[in-house]
Formats: C-alpha cells, sequence, structure tokens
C-alpha cells in the first residue's frame, strides 16, 4: 500500500471509531436505531466531516443524506456511494457504517486530488447515508432507498410507526429533519456500495473482495393471531382463546415445514409483538414477523402454501382468528453487469482477485438497482460471518483493501467512464 | 334494603366511578400499573376521600397506603379489610377496586355511628391498599401483601425491577412514597377482603355471595432460553441458535403436554420478552412466565416432570441453553374456619344463601392467610366470569350485596365477636 491509501486508511479508522461510539455500550455492541438520538449524533458527525473536507450537505424528506462534490457544474450526472449509518439494537459496527464512512473517505481523497487539479470528473459525487436501511426501528427495512428510487412513497414511509407508536415522521423531526433542504442531487448514473460480507464466504474462499452477482429472494410475512384477553387463572381451558399459543404454535410450525421440505432455505421469526403481556392475563393479540429466503421465488411460493394452512390450523385449534398484515416478496436482484466488470478490474487493479457471490440480504444498493439506478455492491470479508451481533468484525486489512477498491472504482466512474449495460 | 344502605351503595357508586376514570381509556378498560401516575392518582383520591371521612392516613415503605380508624384506642387490636387499586394492563374495573372501595364505605358507615355513640368497637379498624396486587408491571404479584405479611422481604421487593429496568423503590419515590410514614397498624387479628369472583360459579349456582374455603395451588416457572444474535438473512441454518424458537416450541410442547395428561389443570405461558426484538435479528434471550394451577400440589409437581424435558429438549435442538429462572410453588391455602363462619352467618343475615367455593387466583387475603393473619375473602359475581378484560363486570345489586355482608362482617369483628380458629 502506497503511503496516500495508508493515510486515508489512518483517516477511515480515526473517523470510525468516532463514529462507532455513539451508541456504543461495553459487550453489548452499538444500538443506534433510525432518526433515535443517536442516529441524529451520527449524522451530525458525518456531515460536520464531510463539510470540513469541502461538501456540500443536504437531506431529503424521508432524512436520507447526501454529502455533496459539485465537481462538474449543474447539468453533469451524478454518481453516489454510500451505505447507512442506523444500526440493529445491540448491533455490531461494521454494517452499513463501513460503507458510509469508506465512500467519504474516498471522496475526500479524489476531492483533494480535484482541489489539485490532478483529477478532472466529468460527472459529480454524493455520498449518501440513506434512513433505517435497517428496518429494526420500522419495517419496511430499506426504507430510505426505497424512497428515493420510487419502491415506497414518502407519504407511507413518513406515517410507519415504531413499537412505541411513534411516527417515522415525529423521529425525524425530533432530530431536525422535518422536510428536505433543497438541493439533493437527482437520480444518479451510478450507485456503489461496499458493505460486509456478513457470511463466511469470503473467508473460505481466501479472497478479499467479493462482486456481488445479485441477491437471493424473499418472502417476508407479517401475521397476526387475535384471541381474547382473560385471566390466566380461573378462567376456564375450554374459554379460553390464547394468541400466544397460537403463534408459538405457527412458530414451531413454521420451522418445522420448511426444515423438513426446504431445509436449504432460509428462515427467521425474529419480532414478535404481544398485547398485554402480563404473566396474569391470555395474550389476546399475537403479531409475528417471519422471513424466507431463497433464490426460486417459485419455491417460496411453494414454500409458504403448507406454513399458511399451518398459521390457520394453530388459529382453528386455539380459537383464535389469524390474520395476514403482510406477505411481501423481494424478487431477487441482479447487479449491474458493466459496474461489475468494472468493480472486478478495480479489485484485480488494487491486487485483489474478485469473488463473484450472491447476498442473501438486502442492501440500499439492491433497492437502487432495482429502481433502475445501476448500482454495485461489494463485499469485504466478516469474521466468522458474524453478523448483527456485537461480535460482528472485519480485520483493518480487509478494510483497507474495500477502500482501495471502492476509491479505484469511484475514480472511474466519476471520470465518465462507464456505460450501464443491464 | 333499608335507607342508610342505598345511601352507602349510592356512595360507593360515586367513589368507584370517580376512580375507574383513572387510566380508563375507551374499549381499553382501565390500565393503572403498580406504582404508575395512574395508580398514585388513584391512591391520591382514595386518601383524600377517606381523610375526609375522618381516617388518619399513613403507608408502609412498600407503599400498602392504610386509612385508619383509631376507634379503640393504642392498645387494641385491629381489623383490617381492603384490597388493591392497582389493575392489568388494559384490564376491568372492579378487579380489587371493587374491595377498597367497598371497605372505604363499609368503614365510614361504622365510622358515622362510632361518632353518633351508636356503636362502640373493641378493635381498631384499618381500610387497606396493598401495592401490586397484580404482578404485572412487577413479578411476584400479591407484593405489597407478601411484604406486609412477611413472605417477601422488604428490600427484595423494593429491587424488583418492571419490563422498563425501573426498580419497585423507584417507581414509588416518583409518586411520592420513600420510605414507612410511620403510624402503619400492627399486624391485624383478622383481615377481610371483598373481591369480585373472575369465574362463573356463584352464577351457575344462582348465588350473589360466595365464601371462599381455599385456593388452588399454583406453580409458577420463569424459563429463559439463551442463544445467539446474528442475521437472519445470510447465517447459514445450521450457525443459529435461536431462541425464539426454543421459546415457541417449548410454550407449545407445555400446552400439549399438559392438555394431553392433566386437562383438569389451568396453565398458560402469558409473558415473553426477546431480546433483541427486531425482525432482521436472530432472538438471542427469550424469557417465558408459565403457570401451572391446580388443587393437588403433588400432580403439578408430576406435571412438571415432562415440561421441563421438553424445555430442554427445545434448547437442545436449537442449540440454545436453558435457564430455569425460578420455579416456585404457591401452596393451596385454606381460609380461617371462624371467619367462614361469620361471613355466611352475615350474608344469610343480609337475605343472602352464601355458597363456599375455591378461588383459582391468589389474592391478598390469601397472602395474608398463609402468613397467619386470619383471614376471610368474600366472592360476588363475575358476568360471564370475564377478568383481566375491559368487559369485566359486576352488576350493581351484586355489589350492593357485597357491601352490605362487607359491612355485617366488619362489624362484628370490630365488636370483638372473634377468636381465630384455624
Amino acid at each position: 500500500m502506497d503511503s496516500a491509501a495508508q493515510k486515508h486508511a489512518a483517516s477511515l479508522t480515526a473517523i470510525f471509531d468516532h463514529i462507532s461510539a455513539v451508541g456504543a455500550r461495553a459487550g453489548e455492541g452499538v444500538t443506534r436505531l433510525a432518526a433515535s438520538a443517536e442516529d441524529g449524533a451520527a449524522r451530525a458527525i458525518f456531515a460536520d466531516w464531510m463539510a470540513r473536507g469541502g461538501a456540500r450537505l443536504a437531506h431529503d424528506a424521508v432524512g436520507n443524506q447526501f454529502a455533496c462534490f459539485d465537481w462538474a457544474g449543474e447539468n453533469a450526472a451524478w454518481i453516489f456511494a454510500g451505505s447507512h449509518l442506523d444500526t440493529q439494537p445491540r448491533g455490531g459496527r461494521f454494517d452499513g457504517t463501513l460503507g458510509v464512512l469508506a465512500a467519504g473517505c474516498a471522496a475526500l481523497d479524489l476531492h483533494t486530488e480535484v482541489q489539485a487539479d490532478r483529477f478532472r470528473p466529468r460527472h459529480n459525487l454524493a455520498v449518501v447515508n440513506w434512513t433505517n436501511e435497517e428496518g429494526a426501528r420500522y419495517q419496511p427495512s430499506l426504507t430510505g432507498s426505497g424512497v428515493f428510487s420510487g419502491a415506497l412513497p414518502l407519504r407511507e414511509a413518513l406515517s410507519l410507526t415504531d413499537g412505541a407508536g411513534i411516527t417515522l415522521s415525529d423521529a425525524l423531526a425530533a432530530i431536525g429533519i422535518d422536510g428536505e433542504t433543497g438541493g439533493v442531487p437527482p437520480r444518479p448514473k451510478a450507485y456503489v456500495e461496499l458493505h460486509v460480507e456478513q457470511g463466511r464466504i469470503l473467508t473460505v474462499a481466501g479472497r478479499r473482495i467479493g462482486v456481488v452477482e445479485g441477491t437471493w429472494a424473499a418472502r417476508k410475512m407479517m401475521v397476526r393471531w387475535i384471541g381474547r384477553a382473560a385471566h390466566t387463572g380461573p378462567t376456564p381451558m375450554a374459554d379460553r382463546r390464547d394468541a400466544l399459543l397460537a403463534a408459538a404454535q405457527g412458530v414451531a410450525a413454521f420451522e418445522a415445514l420448511i426444515a423438513a421440505r426446504h431445509p436449504h432455505l432460509h428462515r427467521s421469526a425474529a419480532r414478535l409483538v404481544i398485547e398485554p403481556n402480563s404473566p396474569n392475563v391470555v395474550v389476546e393479540r399475537a403479531t409475528v414477523w417471519f422471513e424466507l429466503r431463497g433464490l426460486d421465488v417459485a419455491e417460496l411460493d411453494r414454500a409458504g402454501q403448507p406454513v399458511l394452512a399451518a398459521f390457520e390450523k394453530a388459529a382453528a385449534e386455539t380459537g383464535t382468528r389469524l390474520e395476514i398484515i403482510a406477505d411481501t416478496l423481494r424478487e431477487p436482484a441482479g447487479m449491474d453487469i458493466g459496474l461489475m466488470a468494472i468493480t472486478g478490474e478495480a479489485a484485480r487493479a488494487c491486487g485483489f482477485e474478485p469473488l463473484p457471490l450472491r447476498s442473501v440480504a438486502g442492501h440500499d444498493a439492491v433497492a437502487l438497482q432495482n429502481s433502475g439506478v445501476p448500482s454495485a455492491l461489494i463485499f469485504v470479508p466478516s469474521v466468522d460471518g458474524i453478523a448483527h451481533h456485537p461480535e460482528e468484525l472485519t480485520h483493518p486489512e480487509d478494510v483497507e483493501a474495500g477502500l482501495a477498491v471502492l476509491t479505484t472504482v469511484l475514480r472511474r466512474l466519476a471520470e465518465g467512464d462507464f456505460d450501464a449495460e443491464r
């Protein structure tokens, strides 16, 4: 690594450590839920860092932050690079944050060259922090990139409510985001995102750089059983309509059915809300968030049939009523072929043999790509594949590799050396 | 009913409506969790009402409220009557509140006679509001009566924490209760509690007054499965240790096992806390509150064996670790025989044929009785047996019947006409 690259890696480490302290607690990782006070603090650090580096800051009505480098003038096209600063509860430091800050470092690096007149881009560049990628506080996930790309209406996004009944609109207002600032860049010509793999494929293959070809499909179901509150003591068993019992049977049956018939599908029930939640009151309403992920949409459809029948059976056996609140499919995405080629070349130029692979998880780059913005997703290794956990880790040399490749890709794209091929 | 009784019933209705508005929301019943702001407001209304009627107010360190009528001087014995003003989340109006306010009405009635020198009691009387009977916000339930009776150490009670991590001590301080006021009466000679049945036995038998002989036993288990947080997408299924899946299997197996082998036992899992609770993170910790109720302690013990084995099996199958945080038995209580006789006679004197019955639920009177304070528990009917639900209802004529019997019992006890026989 040359000394400039070392300088940028050191700069990335400094800002990464600074932002990672926001929402961190010893042994519990980082909790920086979207539009929380912690998210607001991280956004302010990011904005200040970018502004001091020469960027013009803007945000749109859903809170997506843009650090803009207007290198090529008003009429020039835009390149975006970024990810998200929100985290899961007790999440890791790298997920999302690495992508935003590495893009920021790359942009500052290129901006220094622009100012020294060593680099004359034909396009403008914006570093983007997308709102509520995680979907931990507000569902659906990918909220900010979904609104920007047109998949999710703004009004619908702003009226999402968290578990405490607070709308995204109110939460954003509480951290000072109340409508668009103006000066938000238009749809870009290309979007590039660096992210941690959250799996073991790179490590097993002995590679540092992954070039994502596409993603798995995901079917997400939000299912509610509605019973009736009653005293857990005297109420005769025959009179009970226990929504938690129904949900428990539903969760157990979901796993048993998919494990038996479609063991290669990834599946989970990871969020459950019950009302009331008192040891002495039979649960009246139980809502469960199920996920089913795989490559083949038709298989997700087939796999869901017996699951829905099992949910109905649980309702019938417990005297509860089943409501399927949502049952949505995220189609598998294919990332942009031209950008994959450019990313692969950049990796090789930096000395890393790239590995093409698929992402099981959704990312902002997938939302952009699916809306017609040619997008690239670059992976660096996650130790032991640990993700959404305080022990999430990417080694410094892998971070440096990712930063070098990202900087190389952004330089080429800002030079205008790219035409989308889909 | 004579005009004095009608006047007292009208007075009870007025104060009952006043207090029932605290924490009430249309269609959602009453939410007045222990030591909440709403509980504080209800306590203040109760204290003001009693003080205006001539009572001396005191409270102990766990927040039990005593409205004292020092009729017979410092050296006289005490009779207590009361129940609790806290409710379940979205609970009913009658559970607990009826018992406190009916005791208050009865005490004011008797106090009027004392002042007119028509009634010369040999004992003092206190109307008591016990803290956190419900166990909705803090577990275990019967907290205040448990501390008073010596079953629960004060320090342990004050350090209980709610779901938000707030200690009972801090919650009490927030509503102005910070240590004992002084002047709290000593252990009473007898305790009497009027309560709604929360079942259908009285209605089915066509009776207005139930005299509780004793209670069922209850086994309460707090069980935790500990797995590991991970991304619900890319994490290979074989790597997952899903605590919610384990809990779901545990809840489903608990019901299936008991329903098959001990169908007459009442059982429930009604509280569940999962961490984190995000759709995209495999659940790391799932804690479930189980209850098993029946008459026979030996049967509760036998019934628990295969259940614990099923919990272990769920842990083994999901790669999680099982912790039995608590597994406590509440012995079946037998209420005081002498007080049962006095209560039965009082019912007949008021024109109601009493029905002896058993209570499935625990009540403050059970905590007192189990600690050696002779106690009586009087039931009035609950429409359709609905309890811990906004539609909980006891008809006005049943409330009046309960008040008349309670007043008659307290008059006899205050006269000194009682020696405990156990």
